[in-house]
């Protein structure tokens, strides 16, 4: 499948926007390297944060294609707008590295994951609606979990983004903290195993 | 196989080419930023375009391997002429982002996305020439409108990409028209799933 | 396997290093866009040329994956020295994109295809010595062939690379001459059908 | 599966880190290019040396699979944090490349080998601890060899990033040397075949 392939492209490419400081003989002879690398913390913390968010959604993805069964090609194409907002996260990472305290840079993140997250939601809600791609005998309570779920990611990093109008800090502590508040296991989670192999 | 890869490698390379801008201090503090990042606005419309006509040549192909249970030399080396002119959007698309009110970028971006519609073609001709490649019991109706379909995509995009002459903005305008109306689900289709999985 | 995404790879970072030419408004204005684009003409000959060798080793790896069976530590590490040349062809390309006139670029860029040629020889000959990972009931005929052919690639790109010194023209010729060649069916080739596939 | 798509991706973008050399005109015809390509070695070298560690993180992480049958939340997580320090290897290998002689780089590049091996540590403790997520009939005594093998790898890095304090020459060496002594076949190893294709 084409998703995977994106998502691991996504989570390499963050890379490439984190410059090496270019620096003159006399500044690397005056020691200025360590101080300049230091000064990437910025760019370095979009870059795990951008990490851990892909790794959040690539995860709820496959949650998701553990119960969908078919695909049709409305499906197909609301897998490939949320892969379009995905696949613009490098973009926003750097916008976010490098103009922090911005408000804008802030706000941008924010729609972008924000989006992504929607159109995640969307997906799952058209494949649950009348079990149309899921399998018939899925529990009802289990889909509207899941589709809560996904609803509320999308709200909070709306609100986290609309709260860089009062302060950009309150904005980023927020988008980190969302998503370590999802690695912690919910009742939604396949209780245990992820996968299970014969070999 | 290649394909999916080289698909899904060519969407997530497209964001590589919006660069952040570069700002001053003093620009920032002028509260540039903003204005910057509006005049991107070509950027992220060639980018967006960009994603869903690869999207839509992604589920082309896609299509045409549902049927295609074969494959010979001669096939995959016009699958590698495909895919070169699908790995050039990049650049093409860049261009466009950059001198988007410039005749010769809307042709060139234009032709891409013809040649690269034109080798799908070749691909359909060719495998289903003499039912050669496809399942022999393929209705030759159904044959006809796909080859049909894949060769309509092109000229289009050719007239599109003539029209640039009278005005690079309706080209810019049908450029996007097309992949549109081709998302509107018609008689070629599939009727209804694409896939069906069985776990 | 690794192999399959790393060419994809390879064959769509190629266009990252063909750079959209940046003019001034006034430049632009008096229409040197067209004028800048022809003379990437190096460039983008760079860049089919090594998007068709790519596809002959890839076709080549194939071939050559249909007959092993196994694998073992010394041949996965044949394998990554091989992918670790593969890989770095898009720099080679770039070089002689950019000093197509030079004949340390054109020498650079023939060594390198020879020695990823000469791994994918060995790759082979490991393989095949004593049927230590193919088929026992494989054809020493067959087998002496397939070697033969490998090392002729490599041989050769390394005379056409060895007469840049008499004239850079004729080895930029030859090394788009070789694969061209190579495109001719010939009788290593399986004879018809590259896979056939039940649906 | 994600892993194998990022060892991919990782292992092609360390070439976009190696620049073309920008000259002149006239520098370029005062033959100044063989020069300036001599000068990229150390570029070269951290290319090739970063290749052969992902090479090696590879192959361990295949190791790993091969015994490994069932996956859960915690387990996915693990090996996003490994990814995420494999991903960073192309932003450490470029500072390594442009000051190699600093010892900074040197530092930083050896942590991210180590941590990047740390994690491929946790991943095969936490999978094996009470037989987890591996097979309840696995020798204990394997077990104990593939953890103190990982585990060696990290400390080994982190002691060759210490004697940079010393000798930045003396970190170098050390990692290329390392990666070459794990090439040579150990007891740990599965005796002789990697995998077995019955086609």
């Amino acid at each position: 499948m084409l998703t995977d392939g994106i998502f691991a492209i996504v989570m390499t490419l963050l890379v490439l926007e984190i410059a090496v400081p270019q620096l003159t003989h006399s500044e690397v002879a005056a020691g200025e390297l360590p101080k300049r690398l230091l000064e990437l913390w910025p760019v370095i913390y979009s870059y795990a944060l951008s990490f851990i968010i892909l790794g959040f959604f690539w995860i709820n993805h496959h949650d998701q294609f553990y119960y969908i069964k078919r695909a049709d090609r409305v499906f197909v194409w609301i897998t490939i707008f949320h892969l379009m907002f995905i696949a613009f996260i490098p973009f926003s990472t750097a916008l976010l590295g490098e103009y922090t305290d911005q408000q804008i840079s802030v706000v941008i993140y924010g729609i972008n994951i924000a989006v992504a997250g929607f159109w995640a939601a969307v997906q799952w809600w058209y494949a649950a609606k009348n079990h149309r791609l899921i399998d018939p005998d899925l529990d009802p309570n289990f889909i509207t979990i899941m589709s809560r779920r996904s609803v509320i990611g999308t709200i909070v990093y709306l609100i986290a983004a609309a709260l860089s109008f009062f302060s950009t800090t309150v904005s980023l502590v927020l988008y980190i903290v969302i998503p370590i508040y999802y690695l912690i296991p919910a009742r939604t989670n396949k209780p245990w195993l992820w996968f299970t192999r014969n070999k």
